[in-house]
């Protein structure tokens, strides 16, 4: 299934994605919750009442309503660095022998359509393309091998970054943060529809041309190593967004470095997910 | 005032204190905000009503609800490093001519007088002081000059580190994140009361012995500074709460380190503000 946040005149809600439409699972059912968060926490109860109503005929086609980021607000957003080893060579890296983790800010998420802001303090903006996982029941201490069940599902992400405040102390999370630099979507595909998810293809356009093109085959740290490491110290949470590391081609990395401009497009494509696709506009307009 | 978010037998919500109780205010204005978020949110329409509320009697006395962190879920809490001359000092680091951010994750979060879990993962738990600064309206791009306003109060904070997991790579930000780990309170004391926040002191004792003592006006980057520097990339919302920053005393730079063990009682105490008591207790158990 494919799990969307949408808005329209009346207001925004949960739906399942049937054919070229969405199923407003407001109506479905009267004891659904009404957001994402809300939904994964009690999908055992209201798995089936889903996949009844993503059988049924769409309430509204796609381009009718508004695609949000699936879960809107995430509880917590955490990333990985240097979780590609053609990203790590680029980068002038060693390949790190722990997981690398930082955070971005959940103020930071925006739509799959929706426009990334210019920062009016920088000029160094650039794309990350991402498998994002989301998180399910969520949970402590959860081993590797217990690790997919912890999953609910995936979806492409832009781990958006403003190089020289990323870079400007030793931490990260401030260039890592800024507002609209969290897109991802455009649905939540569930772990049953992805299969395996390390033979996803990623890729990354800016204006049409290729960017960023690999495989999540080739993450250092694969999904489910990331949920031992970070549930080792903190609960993850229903709705949790996990962002998994971007590939090489990074426009920091090119020769001089190509900075995202005002009116570039940004598309971010995974394998059996879809893409999101971002114009960067500047901020404050 | 004091504000506070308290629970019994009845849940949870919010109150003011006053004298050596509290007044509930769901039972004070029916038309209140339940949640600590939505009352600082609302803060201009209801403060009134609130002010009200605190010179009645109290509904309960203190001693028989259960104070929770005041917010207890903040949507983000952003924390600052190396921020006093003497914890820089004692860390063997120059004074960052930058302020260094990293983040707390919102489920670290636990209340003022709450466990800290000592974790399966590590031995090297630690302390470290702060004066935390909860968001009133925030916004984005605050200057210095109109940062006071922003702030809604101040508490007293743990900002709980787990040492090996902080250095174990460049990024902070797991080691800063343990289930537990950011406890605060016991109430935000509205800005009106506290006054000029660099004129506060700060200290922690651990059993009763002070390892952290020193003052607000010590700080390299003070909170304004801090809030015009945050709100550059990003959005300050309701409730978002800073930890500013702590003195030197730490137990790692103690020699040999003096890691908390099960069992100790960490007490963290700002002036006008109160403190917060946190015993350390093996996680699980």
């Amino acid at each position: 299934m494919k799990l969307v946040t949408f808005s329209d005149a009346r207001g925004q809600r949960v739906g399942v994605i049937s054919g070229e439409g969405v199923v407003d699972l407001s109506r479905a059912d009267s004891d659904l919750p009404r957001d994402m968060i809300g939904l994964i926490a009690e999908w055992p109860r209201v798995r089936a009442v889903v996949e009844r109503a993503a059988s049924r005929a769409a309430d509204a086609p796609l381009k009718s309503v508004k695609l949000r980021a699936p879960v809107p607000r995430p509880r917590k957003i955490m990333a990985i660095g240097l979780n590609y080893a053609d990203h790590v060579a680029e980068s002038g890296m060693k390949t790190p022998e722990q997981q690398i983790w930082f955070s971005k800010m959940p103020s930071a998420v925006t739509g799959p359509y929706d426009p990334i802001q210019l920062p009016k303090v920088s000029t160094a903006l650039d794309y990350e393309v991402e498998l994002v996982a989301v998180v399910g029941q969520g949970g402590r201490h959860i081993g590797k091998a217990n690790a997919e069940d912890a999953v609910f599902g995936y979806c492409a992400g832009n781990d958006v970054t403003v190089r020289d405040w990323q870079f400007k102390t030793p931490q990260w999370v401030l260039g890592k943060s800024f507002d609209t630099h969290a897109p991802f979507g455009p649905w939540i595909v569930t772990t049953d529809e992805i299969g395996d998810p390390h033979t996803l293809g990623v890729r990354c356009f800016v204006n049409g041309e290729k960017r960023q093109d690999s495989n999540t085959k080739h993450l250092v740290f694969n999904v489910f190593d990331q949920i031992e490491e970070l549930s080792k110290a903190m609960t993850l949470e229903p709705g949790d967004a996990i962002f998994t590391g971007t590939p090489g081609g990074v426009g920091a990395a090119m020769k001089p470095p190509a900075w995202l401009k005002a009116g570039d497009e940004v598309r971010c494509e995974i394998d059996r997910i879809g893409e999101i696709v971002n114009v960067v506009a500047p901020e404050g307009n």
